[in-house]
């Protein structure tokens, strides 16, 4: 079964928003073994909007799309698509009782403007959109004689997200029921090798892969996704066999067997050992204590962090010494162990992360040019610290991330070491 | 002049990356007066990519792809490319340099697969991958009759950035210079209103719009912007002055007349005041840290923060004391007020933030659901101290992206009615 998405919206096409509920979109109908075909985002314009419901039907069976469904002028997605599937816009008492009561504390909500929410298709299956006021639309018609799935959502990414979890998900999974086979992906993680030099490595098992297996590169921040994915024709025991065959290629730059966050590995490793975690950050900000903090259950192991971005505060907080900086300087690994150190024991914790760089587009020397980072790793066996060079073409951006990243690897392949 | 993007990728389709690359190409060409007509995402495949080709030139002028560069065996836009406009590859010396260059301290990165990246497509004009080995091409052709450019550049973000700027964007402004006039947006934020209530309140100076002009709502993580564009044909003066006729009318809830991040806005203000801020954070665990210091000049006004995750270290770190975390918890108005108090103390600030709040999915209880948030704001005028209540369906980032959305718009609201 095949699906397409548009998404639609003008502040898309000015790149006023980014665009994440495609690919959440995508990963939930991939787990459910619906291929996704096109990804197509238009404008808030009708003959466009038709246009691209033509040839995404010409193309799949399912199109979902989202956006357009708020109660102001520019939004038109709910007429287009009556337009499209020949049908009119009628009062549904379901939804206007959902509206009242979902504001009901919100009197200046309810005014004739989100009165037309309660307007819908005549002939669309409507399903409850529990956060909020637009309707999710369901729209089934024969074209060319073949059974079409339209689901119009809203684009606001957790009315979305909710939608498609609670309805649409268990909608098109009953529809595909017997229909087909899973799609099923086998993601490895790989640190420490390029790409090319991957590439040749594998090259011989890699060519005598069975044609029923596809295998995928996916590098990003410096970790390349080693994807292999089988449509339904191989089977698990397959794909292992394979899998067991590729390791002893690979051992030396596995991370992780699954495609995890970084911070679920770690976050996993420490739940196992009942260990903690902090981090004193200079150049990643905030950003690595962000990350270990992003699911919930990281209080298990997550204690705190100290943000150290003026050198007083590495002084008075952390107790980096006074010489130490003025000798050595803020990016430098005397300072970087005195901060994973200092932390290590204010925090008593029994790792501490500490970083500190020069994260551009100014701030750079001669020897220490954008892109130095200095990392410590604090640990009960020692401190460990290591300078990176992200290099002076990348953005502040990008030389964060890549620390965060070094920073996760790091204490990942120092406790795998340890088992 | 009309462009589309096509983004080339198996890995966007199963939704293992978000395609952020579109949004900021779509930003560059807006600035520069060129309509984005269309976003598509394909998949790495021969046939799909012809089709879409085929499809935007019908649309657009120019066609931007990004992605299928690279050198291993599932990257094929090259030599897709080369089909599509009737051309074969040859060696370029120049880009062979290039590469041999750019890894000359990486020679296990100069492999064969990688020597596949200088072979380059005959007829292709060739513009420099300054820091990366996908070399970026320019086909020129007419398409019934009509001059038609195709610009592949590679999908990595950092890369693709700097092709943007420093090749490709002025190749197309000088394409267009004399033939159109810019498009002009102007973009208001408003903040403590809902979009509809907004929309009524300027309905009829929105119905007195000269039809040269578009409104559009942008709502976003509680912040609606609001904006204005025109296509060359009114001026600046005109839309001016329907900006001045809007003002009146919704003064109470704006924010801010341009279309800038909160934390630059925020940075500007204590910029202008030589005044300096320090964030204390719970639920937020960092993200307002990372949020103020992710521009370059941030060190001038953002010191440090403490990201008191365990409760132990509100004591200690920031001095909150023992009995209020007993007393009333650590989601209180007492224990952010506390937070925030100790923080500005501890790191001698004009200001500090601090945030304490129940993101979920576990951990509410009735008195304070998930999505209860404390936010505390300690100036040298006082403190004060509010609580949010995020809504219990929201998730987790969402809960902690609203946090941080307030914590900003409160200091922000607060210098404002300083003036």
């Amino acid at each position: 079964m095949r699906a397409e998405i548009i998404t639609i919206g003008d502040e898309l096409l000015i790149g006023q928003v980014v665009d994440t509920n495609s690919a959440w979109m995508a990963q939930r109908l991939n787990e459910a073994g619906i291929e996704l075909y096109q990804i197509t985002s238009v404008h808030d314009d009708r003959e466009h909007i038709l246009k691209a419901l033509d040839e995404a039907f010409s193309r799949a069976d399912i199109v979902l799309t989202t956006g357009g469904l708020g109660p102001t002028k520019d939004d038109i997605t709910k007429h287009v698509m009556c337009e499209y599937f020949g049908t009119t816009l009628v009062e549904d008492s379901r939804v206007r009782e959902h509206i009242h009561e979902l504001y009901k504390e919100r009197p200046d909500v309810l005014n004739r403007l989100t009165a037309t929410q309660w307007l819908v298709p005549e002939s669309a299956k409507i399903l409850t959109n529990r956060v909020g006021s637009a309707p999710i639309m369901v729209f089934q018609k024969e074209i060319d004689y073949q059974p079409k799935t339209l689901i119009a959502m809203p684009g606001v990414p957790h009315e979305m997200k909710i939608a498609m979890t609670e309805q649409v998900m268990p909608f098109l999974k009953e529809k595909i029921i017997k229909k087909q086979g899973e799609i099923i992906h086998r993601t490895w993680m790989l640190y420490g090798i390029a790409e090319s030099t991957l590439a040749i490595l594998i090259e011989d098992w890699e060519n005598a892969l069975p044609t029923t297996m596809h295998l995928a590169y996916l590098p990003k921040d410096g970790i390349i996704r080693l994807r292999l994915s089988t449509y339904g024709e191989a089977s698990n025991e397959e794909i292992e066999m394979q899998l067991a065959a590729l390791k002893p290629l690979i051992a030396d730059y596995l991370i992780a067997t699954e495609d995890l966050p970084l911070e679920t590995i770690l976050g996993n490793l420490l739940k196992e050992r009942q260990q903690t975690i902090a981090t004193a950050e200079s150049c990643t900000g905030g950003r690595l204590a962000a990350v270990l903090n992003a699911q919930s259950g990281s209080s298990a192991y997550y204690m705190g962090s100290v943000v150290a971005y003026d050198n007083t505060i590495k002084e008075q907080v952390l107790g980096v010494a006074h010489d130490t900086l003025m000798e050595w300087g803020a990016v430098s690994e005397q300072t970087v162990r005195e901060m994973a150190e200092g932390l290590r024991a204010l925090m008593n914790t029994d790792y501490a992360i500490a970083t500190s760089g020069i994260a551009g587009p100014t701030g750079g020397t001669p020897d220490k040019p954008v892109g130095t980072v200095w990392i410590a790793w604090a640990m009960p066996e020692g401190t460990i610290a290591k300078c990176f060079h992200f290099g002076v073409a990348r953005e502040r951006e990008q030389i964060t991330q890549r620390a965060v990243t070094e920073a996760l690897v790091g204490l990942i392949k120092s406790l795998n070491t340890k088992h």
